[in-house]
């Protein structure tokens, strides 16, 4: 290829003139709400000196990864992965660190991520102390690679029928494990395909005959000396995703494959040599872990959206295109309202849902003691809570990142854009950890136990306390200065969701009087129970940020709160439009109010607009991490695009080797000029 | 890699059961409804014969189409589009032959798609006489390879200010085809970066320094000898995108590149050899060709959610997953209310878009000699429907096949499921021909100015005539009968549509009276405008879909009329229920209203449910063109996913040869059996 007409020398080029206005006209410190979202200035820095670190690797900075095939990007990801196990060794990181640097990195692009996020802590959780003595320390020091192997091809949501089978032999004392049919296989474990030596699987005990339920078990699957499987397991990858191709996700079949007795992680239950089963522990203790994920999911789901939100408005700084005034020059796009509409509830959501993942994290360290102890109660509404949180999370995070793409044109078409990964990569989320219309419905019964409960009992305690209520005197939204009162904004939230659930329930109710079995009645109104817990997770999250709110005001600066306020304001009037016809159905606003919600719903866009690029900067993640041509600091945005392109080995030369093979055919036989 | 551990030859298998059973339960005859799809039922054997043709050529069948990297799709796509053009010459197809064709071999994997659709039309629209006789023949025998350079890297909404000049050199008799800075390279034009040996390039034109606007210029881009881009001439691959990478998108740079005075296309205006300007035509004859595309991406629309509702649907009826009677057995993930109110919505959209792009085909021809002809109300009002109905309906296909894919769990992630493939097609038809939100705002102006003609005249023609109709006396909606009374519906829809117009008319008018230019108060109410636009286009295709019933009436069987008219009476009560705030801000509905049509629309879910595999079998995708392992006919699901997985060429080895270079580093100094 020729060299590049235009300049594509971006570090020898002056900043984007529009973008630099951007930031000198901001109304708040940056800095203040990047140590905000780090969680304190320390944090900031110590995420800036792995960021260095990281980048001074070649193995992550990775300018081609675009034109890597799959087998290349899982390579690369074995490299990373190597890298930062290296690295945590050398520096001796703390978990956070390692959390950090694996953060920066881009979501998290590693090959073996399950040995940490679910093969370690299936062994600190399912283990006797003497495995955990055995196993442990092999694990941590990464002389065993594995991974945690659960959902097979023909279930993932019901788990109590998954299919692989463990027979106690108390012949030679062993289990055998099996794979008796094509639907019982192992499918879509990450790591598992090429990556791992050992797996945790998932099976049904038998003894006897009899079984004893779904237990954990160390399986060896490849050899530790050449990695080669061993006798009776067949594994591979499942195949081309629409994103994490760098993972391995597998597949497994375990062809009577006999593992000592031992090899049963026998913490919460054991089996004796003479074949005897005993219960040690609730294995609702599990449970602890898999909240924790949900957890990690509503602050990955604020993480991806936040980045494509940088993408997103930065270039709607940089682009110019079309008029406001036909006597004037092209204007930004950010300048239209169709665009700050499609903008800024994004950024509004991805703040409220960075208050909440805050909450819940300082919550869940706060309550796990007494869940460890057993506390049923608390298990019921952090379950509730969680599960509602990573559904509604993983939603709002791909709706917004869908709409912040598509408002790139078709320049947000482009890989080199970034935007169209951080979509892949959001997707991800709504799937993994339990589907979220299961997890609705799993909330959505906890509610309304609370809701027969405030009825008889009238007084509930925690985040369902406000069932119990009397919510009938709450004011009516009426002037503009009421729709910027956060505090009545979240008691009519609270209005709409109580009233939703409490008229959910009295459907259910009502068939279970006229003698429909339960079930029945559920299925009937299983729609309007999801939306139930829909409408209480979105009063959850204004909740959340609304008590945010109350506590930046004793320490932030007032410039930041005033910002933070709007943003808080727009996150609840955009949904409570959104789903205005649902706060009519029960009362909680009338149609007439309709006017003014959406008059100030509109002021705040303007007002939000001299700071959007300030609030995009905000979560400071630097170009080489974010790799987006649309979405870099400098906003030098269209030699990057250009130079990109000519980065295409299909640009490496002028004719494609094709052309010889096919085009030439049915165009020879014509001299060279018409 | 080993042989498969299970069976995976489906050729020698039974069909699902489940499926099976499906089907002799369909209350309605599939073939009757597969002729209404293909237009009857002669269209539907020649549609089967091409299919069989195709489908016979290796260049078709493509099994492993998932592993190819983006210069192998190029090629794969250079050889379909050699072969259609081939046998389009061997067997003398007609325009409509070659379009079932390449829509058969799925979404049109060819590169040289512009063309035909582009590069041929603007030959046959925009060319005198003469050039039209020395063109077209070129360019109809693949002599020439043509595409059509319009958007710049810098431009593509904003059309007049694209940057490209045609200087014209009277010294020479020449133009001189400029790119004058890096935003006014061409980007995006399909076929460009490779394929095509010349272009239509828009360019401002210059004579003698004064500017004539944009024109449409002949350039030839690369050697006819061997394919080399001509001096002065620098092109390319634009890089990697979300999808359609089979085709070569391009950028050009022109520098300085001369051509006669006559490659400019001169059948609207002319420079003479004197170099005077003359305008022979009115530009706006091209808007015709624009509005046929539309219609085309209303079509698509259809075609790909279509093809998303036959995966999501068969795949619903096979998969069985938890229980609704906890004592009975695993149920079809087709039974929960929850899952049927994620397909059938789609389902039933799918249809009124089919109904609809249908109306507007025949519309389109009807009203063509009018618009050749100038007729500037009907340009302008076939302009607005035809652009709000490309947007409203590429906008519900991607919002409908995102919840598609979402609702088979994770294998919906997988590439072999092909709806990630359907998704990220329907995904450009959103960005192509006009961005939507654009799009919206060209359809509100023009209905606001009949909004203020019917206040003046009180009387309207056309597809706006209702905003001429005093609508305060449609009755309201009370009963469960009334939901089903597609007339009513549509009134109701009309009601609102009408008011929400006048409505944002008033909001307007008033900053108008304030004194506030016509720009800022457009810009003040810009969200406003466009979701007035949008209930405008949502009550057309409830308009469409109703008339199309009225039709069917007259021909169909009385059992598929029954099952049509659920899904429009579905697609209509889907639709208002989401939007339900809108209809009652205008009093179209009133809140207490809302449980009869929640009611109603979940009564119609479990009507529509023994139907739903028919209605997915209708569009009769054979497997070969679908190539879904999850969608297929027979229902074989999870023995296709593991033969698709076993074909993963990252299995071919047991062990990733990367395992050497990095994990075994971290693995070893440990014995082979813990």
């Amino acid at each position: 290829m020729a060299a590049p007409v235009f300049n594509t020398n971006t570090d020898s080029m002056p900043p984007n003139p529009d973008l630099q206005k951007e930031r000198e006209n901001a109304s708040f410190n940056v800095k203040e709400l990047t140590h905000i979202l780090d969680g304190g200035p320390e944090k900031t820095r110590r995420r800036k000196e792995l960021e260095k670190l990281i980048l001074s690797d070649p193995a992550f900075s990775s300018k081609d990864l675009l034109y890597l095939n799959r087998s290349e990007e899982y390579e690369n990801a074995a490299l990373r992965s190597v890298r930062l196990v290296e690295w945590s060794k050398k520096y001796q990181w703390s978990e956070e660190d390692f959390a950090t640097a694996a953060q920066q990195i881009n979501n998290s692009a590693e090959a073996i991520t399950l040995h940490k996020d679910m093969f370690i802590p299936a062994l600190e959780r399912l283990t006797s102390e003497e495995q955990k003595a055995k196993w442990l320390p092999l694990a941590l020091n990464y002389k065993i690679i594995g991974t945690y192997a659960q959902t097979e091809l023909g279930h993932g949501t019901n788990l109590r029928n998954l299919e692989t089978t463990a027979t106690f032999d108390p012949s030679t004392d062993e289990f055998v494990l099996n794979t008796p049919k094509i639907t019982s296989m192992k499918w879509w474990p990450g790591s598992l395909g090429k990556s791992s030596n050992h797996a945790v699987v998932l099976a049904q005990l038998i003894i006897n005959g009899k079984g004893y339920g779904l237990q954990p078990f160390m399986v060896q699957l490849r050899s530790l000396e050449d990695h080669m499987p061993l006798p009776g397991i067949s594994l591979g990858v499942i195949g081309p995703k629409m994103a994490v191709n760098y993972n391995d996700n597998g597949f497994l079949i375990l062809s009577k494959v006999r593992i000592p007795r031992e090899n049963m992680l026998m913490g919460n239950a054991m089996v004796t040599r003479d074949g005897q089963f005993k219960q040690l522990k609730s294995d609702k203790s599990n449970y602890s872990t898999m909240m924790y994920v949900r957890v990690l999911i509503t602050r990955w789901s604020y993480g991806v959206l936040a980045a494509s939100a940088m993408t997103a408005i930065r270039y709607s700084a940089v682009r110019r295109q079309l008029y406001i005034d036909p006597k004037g020059g092209e204007v930004q796009i950010l300048d239209y309202q169709t665009q700050q509409y499609k903008l800024f509830p994004a950024v509004a959501t991805a703040f409220a849902m960075f208050f909440t993942s805050q909450k819940m994290l300082a919550d869940y360290y706060r309550v796990l003691p007494s869940l460890i102890k057993g506390d049923k109660e608390l298990l019921a509404e952090y379950h509730s809570l969680t599960s509602a949180l990573k559904a509604i999370c993983s939603d709002y995070a791909t709706d917004h990142i869908d709409v912040l793409r598509k408002s790139l044109g078709g320049h947000g078409f482009m890989m080199s854009a970034a935007i169209p990964r951080f979509m892949l990569s959001a997707l991800t989320l709504v799937t993994v950890e339990g589907d979220n219309t299961v997890l609705y419905q799993q909330t959505a019964r906890y509610l309304l136990k609370q809701v027969a409960l405030a009825a008889s009992q009238g007084k509930l305690t925690g985040s369902a306390s406000y069932l119990g209520q009397n919510l009938d005197n709450v004011r009516q939204i009426e002037t503009p200065e009421d729709c910027r009162d956060i505090h009545l904004l979240l008691q009519v939230y609270q209005k709409m969701s109580q009233r939703i659930l409490i008229r959910a329930g009295g459907l259910l109710q009502a068939d279970l009087m006229e003698g429909k079995p339960e079930y029945e009645a559920w299925i009937k109104h299983q729609v309007t129970l999801v939306n139930a817990a829909k409408a209480f997770s979105l009063m959850h999250l204004v909740r959340c940020n609304v008590e945010a709110l109350d506590e930046l005001r004793q320490s932030a600066s007032s410039e930041l709160v005033l910002v933070l306020h709007r943003l808080c304001c727009l996150f609840a009037l955009y949904y409570l439009d959104l789903n205005s016809g649902m706060f009519m159905q029960v009362g909680a606003i009338s149609p007439d109010q309709l006017d003014t919600i959406k008059a100030v719903e509109m002021q705040l866009l303007s007002e939000i607009r001299p700071d959007a690029v300030a609030l995009a900067d905000s979560p400071d993640i630097p170009d080489e991490c974010h790799k987006s041509v649309l979405g870099c600091y400098d906003g030098n945005v269209y030699e990057r695009m250009y130079a990109a392109a000519l980065a295409d080995p299909m640009n490496k030369t002028q004719v494609h080797p094709s052309y010889h093979k096919y085009l030439r055919g049915i165009t020879k036989s014509i001299s060279s000029k018409l």
